[in-house]
């Protein structure tokens, strides 16, 4: 259950093959510097592959380096559209009194992420500290700011009125942010699931405000599915379960795909798309793979399997979340991509420590929070062999805490 | 002769073995996510391929995703070091009448690199231009500043006095530079050859001098082998030939050994490498092709043929010179590593047209500079297929001029 990039388990006969594929083998001896050459296929291999899983509403793709940078190319794209469109007039912020170089005074956008207000404790940095604002030029300079994600209470049903309140707060600082930015915002990121601040879920009506306020300031709305894309909460991306009625602007993907890029609409079509091409080429050497996991995904159902086995998990969770209450708290998912937290973050680290060493996969985030990333080849017959293991563990921490 | 990207020219026998080993074919179907499981032989792995050509004095390789991110992982990992030795103390420079956000008013460290004084009319942007700062927290940034790289003048021998004047020039502005700075300077990085500038040169006194001011103000040295390593310059290293007193402080790697990263001395060990690893992996697919490129240099003697052929190439490009001095400027190189001015961007993008239209695969950078980028086995009877036809777009060059 490693992270969120293992698709389909490991050495999976689809994956072998297209390993093992002459594309690959090409792709592997003679690695193109894609900016330069293109092969004369790679358009068609894009279609094939990316844009039979497409977004509604977008119809565009752009592919990325490595897992860890589509929402860095993506900033950068919606950076050079800002420029090209000259959507904002150019801030002048230069004073008598003004300190610092140029750069400093000078910042011509700037992004919002999230950032968890608990966030801080885990060892790997959040994910809204990993966005790496881009700064090209000695005159100019791109700011990132954070505002804080939902704290909602659980169960949702017992605190519908806090966590409307919760969240109408949080949508006020994104719209006190945006206008109160010295540079105008080029675009707002968000993931579906707050995933390394701890895993931390929001209501449908939060996001689809987050779009109205967005595109009503002229902020291009990035969603970052990097780690709930591709199936792993039961959709095949995990914002098509808000109801938009306007799509997104950009949505990024990586891991579970096994290549990483972002769609977007037609009005990020850049003109000279080597301005971005020439700093960060795709990556062919997993193009084969990216087509294995979309097409094995629709020839075995797994989307359909994947909500199965997540509730069948939650339906076996849940009881074990009354039993063992001191351990396992605000118990929420959506198809496997399921997470509780723990009441503090030596208990967090001690579960973790024990399910690894009865041979469970698993990862914490945030401070307290333990979550589920199976691949989606995970079923039932492997939620039974957990199932025990983690009984085991529940009981042994019981034990060891309140004897 | 694309870029410097390819190593040993297509389907070379030992590449193709790599491609269908079985290392590679298990790091292609389940994809390590490198800062957290590594295989149990990767360090072993590392030293057999990477460690087996460091430069002197260096002692340690970190790797990094792609090929365009080295110098980029280099300067973060400069901060880190900076950040964790204190080496500075923290500047503050808040006044009252200080305009801007936080991160627009502190700086905790700065960089230095080069800029070409006549860059900037290439449809790609400049190596230079291409570094991205990085900017990681809401509360403080990083600055690059550019100064300028040595303009020498063409045949050195009549020009010994003016060039030295130049570099002092230029030696004199780093100086002023890291003096001048708000914030310290953590990292300087320089090309043996200024690349995308139009493969400029210097002297190795004007590096040995970029050694001792950087050392005496103890600001890391990052030398860009990005394109001139991994022999393309004659030596496996190009900076081998300053007779440098005490090493660089990292060289970083890219292009023809198939992977990236950088070496670096004892002095920037992190404790906590995972600071880095978090966001940046490493690329264990290509780690065969990168041992195949290195063994396959040494077994065949590579650096030899490579001075071989880069006389033979000379020794016909200085009569063509000669003959065609209206096209052929500045003619200069080290190995294989060749490159000449035109007069202008128009005749360069001209001469550029008609090789390629005759089946050479050449590319230009800065405003007109031409340049060759060979694989390692490019050979004698490969530059006696390229004169002809090289003499032919000369010729033609000249009818159309100059008739």
């Amino acid at each position: 259950m490693q992270g969120s990039s293992i698709p389909l388990g490991y050495n999976h006969p689809e994956l072998l093959k297209a390993s093992q594929s002459e594309d690959t083998l090409i792709a592997l001896t003679n690695t193109p510097t894609l900016d330069i050459t293109l092969s004369k296929d790679w358009c068609k291999k894009l279609e094939n592959t990316y844009l039979t899983v497409e977004p509604k509403g977008m119809g565009n793709v752009f592919t990325s380096a490595t897992g860890v940078d589509p929402n860095e190319v993506a900033l950068r794209a919606t950076i050079l559209v800002h420029e090209k469109s000259r959507r904002f007039k150019s801030s002048n912020l230069e004073t008598e009194n003004a300190v610092g170089s140029k750069a400093q005074r000078n910042s011509k956008v700037s992004f919002i992420s999230f950032k968890s207000e608990v966030s801080g404790g885990n060892a790997s940095s959040t994910k809204a500290d990993d966005i790496v604002p881009l700064q090209k030029e000695n005159d100019s300079a791109t700011l990132c700011s954070f505002v804080p994600f939902p704290e909602l209470k659980y169960p949702l049903d017992n605190y519908e009125t806090e966590n409307k309140n919760e969240e109408k707060l949080c949508l006020s600082s994104v719209e006190k942010m945006i206008e109160g930015q010295f540079s105008p915002v080029a675009a707002l990121v968000v993931e579906p699931i707050f995933c390394e601040g701890g895993d931390k879920h929001a209501s449908n009506d939060f996001f689809r405000e987050l779009r109205r306020i967005t595109k009503e300031r002229g902020v291009f709305l990035i969603v970052d599915e990097t780690q709930t894309g591709v199936g792993t909460t039961g959709t095949f991306w995990a914002h098509e379960k808000w109801g938009l009625e306007s799509p997104p602007d950009i949505v990024t993907f990586s891991s579970k795909m096994q290549s990483s890029g972002f769609y977007f609409t037609d009005e990020l079509k850049i003109a000279q798309s080597h301005e971005i091409l020439n700093k960060w080429s795709a990556e062919p050497i997993k193009l084969a793979h990216s087509k294995a996991v979309v097409d094995t995904i629709q020839r075995d159902d797994l989307l359909q399997q994947n909500m199965r086995t997540g509730r069948y998990l939650m339906s076996h969770l849940r009881p074990l979340s009354v039993r063992y209450h001191r351990v396992i708290r605000n118990l929420r998912g959506s198809g496997t991509f399921i997470s509780f937290d723990c009441p503090t973050r030596e208990i967090q680290q001690r579960v973790l420590f024990l399910l690894r060493s009865n041979g469970i996969m698993i990862d914490g985030s945030g401070t307290s929070t333990i979550r589920f990333r199976p691949s989606l080849t995970f079923a039932n017959k492997h939620v039974n062999e957990f199932l025990p293991k983690f009984e085991l563990v529940l009981g042994a921490i019981y034990d060891e805490y309140w004897p």
